[in-house]
């Protein structure tokens, strides 16, 4: 029994029904007869209208928006953004968008949003190791979920993918299983016949990173290929990209494939592999000529002339527009998820009821492979 | 004198000043002795106080968030975002998202939010013929500004670049003068020697899509060009863009250079040139062979043999990614002159104001040529 059971009998707005148990002078005496009425009727009880009240205070999910840097690879929590503002209406909630540029600007931000607008959670994006944000709620009893599982004090604690990193076990987030996604692409190429599959990255460090990182090691493991020489870190961005993979298609024994932590750096690749083809280093058929260095190694059933593959990450409308293949992320299910488990913290299953044992406070979704020309 | 003034000698944020004026229980002692020697200090009255309050209650802006549709135009309105959230937070206030399918569940959201979360203000974004919302919120005194000019009621009214299309003086806008890009892109295209400049465009009917193409008209006008058949109306999409491009591409008279309404159309258009390149109706340089009909007629200083090139609308990552040059819209920009409004709203100058005759209630930015590769 919820307040949009008695707003639906009422024929109000839930709003209404809200102002009736609230702020009565607010509503038409005849309009106030009408939910008192249907609060009867249904047996709605004062108790779980109070709580109610006191959970649903602001109707507020407050998060940040980052500042707008790399249009490639922004776009991702701007899509998480539109999926959290559809998945919150849907649940009854509006969204209170921040900006803040570290840390401590966001907690400063946290310190004066309780103050004033008095969000009911907050959706926390982007984590890493050493995230102070979590803490902070956590001490002052503010509800939160972190798109993006926590990582840990420690710096590169690495491929702790799917388990708890590190602290709170009742932290609650959602994330998405980014060494799933590379060991995915990575047997791809693997079953295409490619041995040499490069891996570009970003140094070690951050979470996220090392974990897409830890998939393409493990899909090398599987087929007992030693990951040696085969992977550059690099910034994240279409130049940096592009120089590392030009180091990675030139080396001593040269890569014939290549997984990249975002679709940046696989641009960047593409750009390289382009640029080298152009240059007469790379031949069309993927191999360098005899001024170069790159040949096809140890492929399956003898096939010559596979071109250089290249796999992004995040399957970006700019993957799509360039025929890049990428790992897509499933943002609006994120979004869902992030407020599936805040609707569950704010109204928690009683502990007779069947639902008790099911979801817990982690999500870890699969993501999925999308193929397109460049793989 | 503001609230800001008060906020800045006493060291405090302005919510706390509000907070001493508004819930004074809230803030320490010490802090709003502080705060009120503040306001005596600078003789900031009590009624200037009242209207701030009354004009500044919830501190918040609310605007919609589009679903997510066409990933590479949509980023146009994320930055847009970007930068609202970062200009309300200069002005002290934050973003309220709300998702809204059509009109009348838009509208239908403006009740319920001024039922509940009171924004001070509403950001609308993609104004349109016949557009209700403006109406609505005027006739309940709400203040709003939108990003997009107000367009009229009769659909298809034709470039009123620049003007007032219709209705009230007061409606506060701000826009980017399309019709000035798609003319900048145009012109460009005529100093580089060609005459058959194509354009893409949207249905007529839309104010945006009517405003860019009137500014490739008036280029092709004032170089003595008729635009007849040189134009496609088609919906926004890249493959809408390959089909109407490859009908201009081979068209009795072929177009030599194309100007687009979008970044999708002209992404299409590009796909289109490449791939009748592929297939040896084009050569690679823009001239049909034998078997198809273009050439290129009318340059100046007889040059011979050059490409078909694209020009886009938005400057998306897109864009950037493969090359394309493209009409810049100052986002940023437009967010911050948003918020400018708005605030001038909340706190008009006085009379005698040496700001009074200043910035009206309309701001038309111009917008840039990004060139790059396909230009």
């Amino acid at each position: 029994m919820t307040i949009t059971d008695v707003a639906r009998r009422a024929g109000v707005s839930r709003q209404t029904v809200s102002n009736v148990l609230n702020s009565p002078e607010l509503v038409r005496e005849e309009t106030r007869d009408r939910v008192r009425e249907a609060i009867e009727a249904l047996g709605y009880r004062a108790s779980q209208a109070a709580r109610q009240m006191r959970t649903g205070r602001s109707r507020l999910i407050a998060t940040r928006i980052e500042p707008d840097r790399d249009g490639i690879n922004g776009s991702v929590l701007d899509r998480f953004l539109h999926g959290l503002t559809a998945s919150a209406a849907r649940a009854g909630y509006r969204i209170l968008l921040y900006a803040a540029g570290d840390e401590r600007s966001e907690i400063d931000t946290f310190d004066d949003l309780v103050g004033s607008h008095e969000p009911d959670a907050f959706v926390l994006t982007s984590t890493y190791h050493g995230d102070g944000r979590p803490a902070w709620l956590r001490e002052r009893r503010l509800p939160f979920v972190t798109f993006g599982r926590p990582w840990g004090n420690a710096g590169n604690a690495g491929g702790a993918s799917g388990g708890e990193a590190a602290g709170d076990p009742e932290h609650p987030w959602v994330d998405v299983d980014g060494a799933a996604g590379t060991a995915a692409a990575t047997r791809h190429l693997l079953d295409a016949g490619h041995r040499r599959i490069g891996f570009l990255g970003w140094p070690p460090g951050s979470g996220v990173g090392d974990d897409r990182r830890s998939g393409w090691t493990r899909a090398l493991a599987g087929a007992g290929i030693d990951p040696a020489g085969l992977d550059q870190a690099t910034d994240d961005g279409v130049a940096d990209g592009e120089k590392a993979a030009r180091d990675l298609l030139r080396a001593e024994q040269p890569i014939t494939a290549l997984v990249c932590a975002s679709d940046s750096l696989a641009l960047g690749a593409l750009h390289a592999v382009r640029s080298l083809t152009a240059s007469g280093q790379l031949t069309a058929s993927g191999r360098l000529t005899a001024e170069g260095r790159l040949t096809v190694a140890g492929q399956a059933g003898g096939e010559e002339g596979l071109p250089v593959r290249v796999i992004g990450f995040d399957d970006t409308p700019v993957a799509k527009a360039v025929g890049l293949s990428s790992v897509s992320q499933p943002l609006a299910e994120a979004a869902a998820g992030c407020v599936g488990l805040l609707t569950r913290l704010f109204d928690p299953p009683s502990p007779d009821d069947p639902e008790a044992g099911g979801p817990r406070t982690h999500v870890l979704l699969q993501p999925s492979l999308v193929l397109r020309q460049s793989s």
